[in-house]
C-alpha cells in the first residue's frame, strides 16, 4: 500500500493529465442545435493542448480559474463518423484520450409528444413507493443506507418497483408519472428525497441504473404514458464533484461574512421570490431570495453563468433524448435566475417543440403565478417571458382545504373555489396548469380531513373535471395520511403498503385493499378513467355559477359535449331548481351521472337532489 | 279648493303640453363637444312639435315609449346668442316655451387642474360634519326631517358648516375634500347618506343651494384645494321623478317574476362583480351582479341605454363646469355597464384633459383592481379599457388592520403590507391610487384598535408616505370611533364634535380638543403638512425591504431627495443595523426624523433605534 501511495504522489507531482470526467459522456447526431459544449475534467487539464481526431475543429475552448476544467465547443454537423477522439497533449504527445460517441437519434425523437391536459399525472417518491430490487437497497459507494425503521432514512423503493406496478397506475387512470429526482444524491442524510443531486448524469444506484430508468420510460411509452423528470436547476448537493472542486467561484452563489455568509459561502434564502417581479424590491432582498441557498446541503447554482447554463441545458436535453422522456417538472422555479431559465426552457422546446415543462412557482396570487407561464401578458409588463409552458395552480391548492371545510358565507366555503377561477383570464394557457390538492411538500389531504372519503371524493371530482392537468400524489388514492406538522416530511412520505415483500398488506391489488382503501381507490379510478377520452374536459370551456348553499355548479363544454359538475360541500342533502342554469342546459333532456351511473332528467323546469358532501359529474344528452 | 281642483282636472284632460322640466337647465358655449342633448319633460310633450328660435336646427330628436319625454339634440356652435327658445307647438301655435341659456365658460375651465398624488383627500359626510345653517335642517318639501337623537335620521350638517371649517381642513393638511353625495335625496329614511338621489341637478335643500355648493368649491380653489364630487352612475333613488315616470322601461334594470324579480322589478344584486372580467362567468350571474339593485330604494340605472348614458355624461360635465369641481369619485364602479362607463369617463376627460376621476372598485385582488385603471394591461387581456384615471387600493386597506395587529411570522404582521406592494407592477399608474384605512362604509380604525393612538400613527405614517393619494375620513384625525358591527352605518358616521352650536365640545379648535384628540390631530397635521411640498413622496420611486422583527422599512426617492420610512409594528423597541439598507443610504450622512424633529447620523455602518409601535419619517441629507 505504501509503495503505491508513493507512486501516485510522484505521478501527480508530474501533473500529467488524466481525464476523470467527460460530460455529456456522449451525444447525438442531428440535433437542431448542432453545437455541443464538452466538459473535460482532469488534474490541470487546462494546461494541456486539446485536439480532436479526424480534423474536427474546435469552435471554442473555454477555461476557468480552476485548471482542472476545459469546456470544448464543437459543431456536431462536422462529425461524419459515429465517434471521435478527444486527445490531451503535452507538447506533441498524447497523454490521455477519450472516445466521444455521437449516437443516432430515435426516429421522431424531436417531435415526441408530451403530457398535456389529456393526462393525469401521478407523483411518486421512488424511495417510498415499491422496492422491486432488494439488492440495490444500499450501495457500498453511497453513504446513506436503507433502514425502513428510520422515517428519514432510505427505505429501498426503486425504479424496478415502479416498473412492476405500471399496470396499477394505468388502471387507476394515471397517464403520466412524475418521479421526484432519481439522479445520484450521495448526501449523508435525507438523501431519499433526491433534491441534493451529486451526479447529474447518473441514476442513483439505490434506485437502479440509467438503463432501468430508460426501461421505465419505454414501458410507460408503450402504454401511451409519459415519464416526467423532476429537474433541479436551482441547487445541487454539496457533495457534487463539481461543487467539491468548483470550476469557478461564481459557479454557485456565495456570500461573504460581511453579507451574512457562513461556512462555504452559505446564506439561507429569504424565500421571498416576489422580488422577481416586484418593481419596489431592494437588490439585497432580491439577491437574498435568488442567490440564497435552499439549505446547507444545497449550494445555489448560478444560472447567470453561461457555462453553468449550458451545462444545465445539455444535461436536460441529454436526459430527454437518452431516457425518451415525456416531460419535465422544474423544482423551485422562481428561485433561479429568470433570464437564464427562459433561455434554458427555450433551448429545450427549440429541440423538442411539443415537449412540456411544468415549473413549481409556489405563489398564491394568480397574477404572480401567471407571471411564470409562457407568453404571460403580466410578465410582459416587466419585459419578461419565461418560455415555460406549464405552471401549477397554487391558488386553487391553497383554497381547497379551506373551502371544503367551511360553512357558506359571503367569502367562505365554496365561493373560495369559485373565486379562484375568476382570475383565469390572467393565464395565457389555463389548460396547461397542474391542479392538485397535495404533493410531496404539503400536508396530506386525508390527514387534514381525518380520513373522510367524502372530502377526498369532492376534491378528486374537482381536480378531475376543471381545466388543467390533474396531479395525484401517490397513496392519496388509498387514503394515505400522515401529519407533517408533528412528523415532518417523513410523515407525508410514508411507504406505499404492498411495495415491500414484507408488507402485511398489499394495496396494489384489488383483493389486498381494505374496504376503506377500496372506496378511495375505486372512486379515483372511476373519475380518471372516465376522464381519459373526454375532450370536453381536456380542452372544453368552463362556465361556472355562484355557489348557493355551498353547492358549486359548473359546466365544461365544447361544440359536441357538455358536462355538468355539481359539488355539494354542504353537509345536508340539497335539492335545487335547474332554471338558474338554463343557459347551460337548454337543448339537453337528460344526463348520466358517471359517478352513480344513474340517468337523470335534465330540464330548466326541473330540479336535482344531491346528497350532503358529495359530487355528481353529469354528461348531458340531447 | 274644490273649484281649483276641478279646473286643474279640466286643463289636464285637454292635455296641453306644459314644460315641467328641461335638463340640463342651461349649458355653456365653447365646449369641446358642441353637441348637447336637451331633455324636455311635460305631459304628452312628444305629441307636439318642437321648434327652436333663431333658426337653430334640431340635429336629432328622440322619443321614447313614454310620451312625456323628448330628447332634443343641437349643435351649440350654431347658437350665436346667449339664449334661445325651445317652443312647444300645437300645429302652429306655441303652447309653451323655455328660454335656454348658453353661458360663457370661465377662462381656463377646460384646462382646470385636479387632485393628484400631491394631495391629501378629506372625506366628509356632510350631514354629520358641521351645521352651519340651522334654518335648512329640515325642509317642508323634503320628507326626512332633522333629529339628532335618531342615529339614522338627518342631523343638520350642511355646506355652510363645511365652508365655515375650511381653515380647519387646510391646517390639518388636507388639500382636497370629497363629500358623499349632496344632490337631493328625498327618500323617507336614511336620506342623510345621499346615495339615493332624487334630483341630479339640485343640491339637497337641507345641505344648502347649488350656489352654496359652488361657493364651497370656490373657497377651496382659492386656497389651492379641490372639491371632489361623489358621482353615482349605478343607481338613483326610487323617488327620483324620472323613476316615478320612466322614459322607457329599460331606463333601469327590471327583473320579471320568472327571473326572481319582486315589486317594481327589484332584484337584489348578487354583488359578485368579478363577473365583469371572469371569462368563466355565467350570464345569469353577470346580470345578477350588474343589473341587480343595490337596495330597494335604489333602482339600477342602465348605462347601456344611450339616452341614459348621455344624461349621466352631461350631468357630470354640468356639475364640473357649474361648480368648478376639482375631481370626481364614482360610486360602486364595477356594478355599472363597463363599456358605458368607459364612454362616460372618456367624455369627461375629453372635455377636461387634466380632470381626475377615482372609481370605487371594491375588490381585493390587485389584478382585479388594476383592471379598472386606465390603460391597464390586465384589462387589455379582455379587450377593455376603462379610461378611469384613478382607483382605490383596497388590497392595502384590507391588509392594514391585520398587519398592524399581528406578531410577525412567515405570512403575518408587516409582511402583509410589504406583500401588498409586490403587485405594484400590475397597475398602470400606481401614483393615482387612493390609499386609506377607512371610509364611510368601513369599520372605524380607532374602533378596531380600541383608541390606541400608536396604531393610528402607524397607519397615518403609512398612507402619508407610500405611493398614491392619502384619503382621510372625517373624525379619524381626532380619534373618532364607533362600532359598525353593533351600531350599523350610523356608528361610523357620528357627528363631528363642535359642528353643532349645542355641542359641549369643539374639536375644530385647538383649545377645544381633548388631550387625546390633540395627540391624534397634531400627528395627522404634522405628517400631512410636511407631505404638501414633498415631491419625493408625490411622485418618487419606492424601494422597500422585507420586514424583520415586524419592522418595515422603505425609501421614497428621486434624483434630488430620499426619505427613509420606518414602521415598527413590534411592541418592543427595536435596534437594527443599517448595513442592510446600504443601497439606499450610501451617500447620505444624516437624516431628520420629521416626526420627532431629531437629527440622526446615517451610515451603513451605523444603527437605528425605534420605539415599539412607532414610526419615523427620515429625510436623508448629504
Amino acid at each position: 500500500m505504501k509503495k503505491l501511495f508513493i507512486l501516485t504522489s510522484l505521478l501527480s507531482s508530474f501533473a500529467f493529465a488524466q481525464i476523470q470526467k467527460v460530460e455529456p459522456m456522449f451525444w447525438w447526431k442531428g440535433m437542431k442545435n448542432p453545437e455541443l459544449q464538452i466538459l473535460v475534467y482532469g488534474k490541470d487539464v487546462s494546461k494541456y493542448n486539446i485536439e480532436l481526431s479526424d480534423q474536427i475543429q474546435i469552435k471554442d475552448i473555454q477555461k476557468t480559474e480552476n485548471p482542472n476544467y476545459v469546456f470544448v465547443t464543437i459543431n456536431t454537423n462536422q462529425v461524419n463518423k459515429s465517434s471521435f477522439k478527444i486527445n490531451i497533449k503535452n507538447k506533441n504527445k498524447v497523454v490521455d484520450s477519450y472516445t466521444y460517441e455521437l449516437k443516432e437519434r430515435n426516429p421522431n425523437s424531436a417531435n415526441r409528444s408530451s403530457f398535456s391536459s389529456k393526462d393525469v399525472v401521478y407523483l411518486i417518491m421512488p424511495d417510498r413507493f415499491a422496492n422491486g430490487d432488494e439488492s440495490n437497497d444500499s450501495k457500498k459507494e453511497l453513504i446513506d443506507k436503507a433502514d425502513r425503521s428510520i422515517p428519514d432514512s432510505r427505505h429501498g423503493g426503486d425504479l424496478r418497483g415502479i416498473i412492476n406496478n405500471i399496470d396499477y397506475l394505468q388502471n387507476l387512470g394515471a397517464t403520466a408519472v412524475w418521479l421526484t429526482p432519481v439522479n445520484e444524491d450521495n448526501e449523508k442524510k435525507h438523501s431519499y428525497h433526491g433534491y441534493a443531486q451529486t451526479d447529474l448524469y447518473k441514476i442513483d444506484g439505490r434506485y437502479g441504473t440509467n438503463e432501468e430508468y430508460r426501461e421505465l420510460s419505454r414501458e410507460l411509452n408503450k402504454r401511451g404514458m409519459y415519464l416526467i423528470q423532476d429537474y433541479v436547476t436551482n441547487h445541487w448537493g454539496i457533495s457534487h464533484w463539481m461543487i467539491q472542486d468548483l470550476p469557478s467561484q461564481d459557479w454557485i452563489h456565495q456570500f461573504s461574512p460581511a453579507e451574512g455568509g457562513e461556512a462555504k459561502g452559505f446564506k439561507r434564502s429569504n424565500y421571498r421570490t416576489t422580488t422577481q417581479m416586484d418593481v419596489n424590491a431592494s437588490e439585497i432582498d432580491k439577491k437574498g431570495a435568488l442567490n440564497g441557498w435552499f439549505d446547507y446541503t444545497m449550494p445555489d447554482i448560478n444560472q447567470a453563468n453561461p457555462l453553468v447554463l449550458k451545462y444545465l441545458t445539455q444535461n436536460a436535453i441529454w436526459w430527454i433524448e437518452y431516457a425518451e422522456l415525456g416531460g419535465m417538472r422544474v423544482d423551485t422555479y422562481p428561485y433561479n435566475n429568470k433570464e437564464g431559465m427562459a433561455t434554458w426552457v427555450k433551448a429545450i422546446t427549440n429541440e423538442y417543440p411539443n415537449f412540456n415543462v411544468v415549473g413549481e412557482a409556489w405563489m398564491y396570487s394568480p397574477a404572480h403565478i401567471s407571471y411564470w407561464q409562457k407568453d404571460s401578458k403580466i410578465a410582459e409588463m416587466t419585459g419578461y417571458n419565461s418560455n415555460l409552458p406549464s405552471i401549477m395552480d397554487f391558488t386553487l391548492f391553497a383554497e381547497m382545504p379551506k373551502a371544503f371545510n367551511e360553512e357558506e358565507s359571503w367569502d367562505k366555503g365554496m365561493i373560495k373555489i369559485y373565486n379562484s377561477f375568476t382570475s383565469d383570464f390572467l393565464y395565457p394557457d389555463v389548460n396547461n396548469m397542474f391542479v392538485f390538492f397535495e404533493n410531496h411538500d404539503t400536508e396530506r389531504w386525508n390527514e387534514i380531513f381525518n380520513s373522510d372519503p367524502k372530502a377526498y371524493k369532492l376534491a378528486t371530482t374537482l381536480i378531475g373535471t376543471v381545466r388543467g392537468i390533474p396531479q395525484v400524489y401517490y397513496g392519496s388514492e388509498i387514503g394515505m395520511r400522515g401529519d407533517k406538522n408533528t412528523g415532518g416530511d417523513a410523515a407525508i412520505r410514508q411507504d406505499f403498503p404492498g411495495g415491500w415483500k414484507s408488507d402485511k398488506q398489499n394495496a396494489f391489488t384489488s383483493t389486498g385493499r381494505t374496504a376503506e382503501q377500496k372506496e378511495y381507490h375505486d372512486f379515483t379510478a372511476k373519475v380518471f378513467n372516465w376522464r381519459k377520452n373526454k375532450e370536453v374536459i381536456h380542452t372544453g370551456k368552463t362556465k361556472h355559477y355562484m355557489p348557493e348553499k355551498n353547492v358549486y355548479v359548473y359546466f365544461r363544454y365544447n361544440a359536441n359535449e357538455s358536462v355538468m359538475v355539481i359539488l355539494n360541500s354542504n353537509t345536508e342533502k340539497q335539492t335545487f331548481k335547474l332554471n338558474r342554469f338554463a343557459e347551460s342546459i337548454n337543448g339537453f333532456n337528460s344526463g348520466k351521472d358517471i359517478i352513480s351511473d344513474q340517468v337523470l332528467p335534465i330540464s330548466s323546469k326541473g330540479e336535482i337532489t344531491i346528497e350532503g358532501k358529495s359530487s355528481m359529474i353529469i354528461e348531458l344528452k340531447m
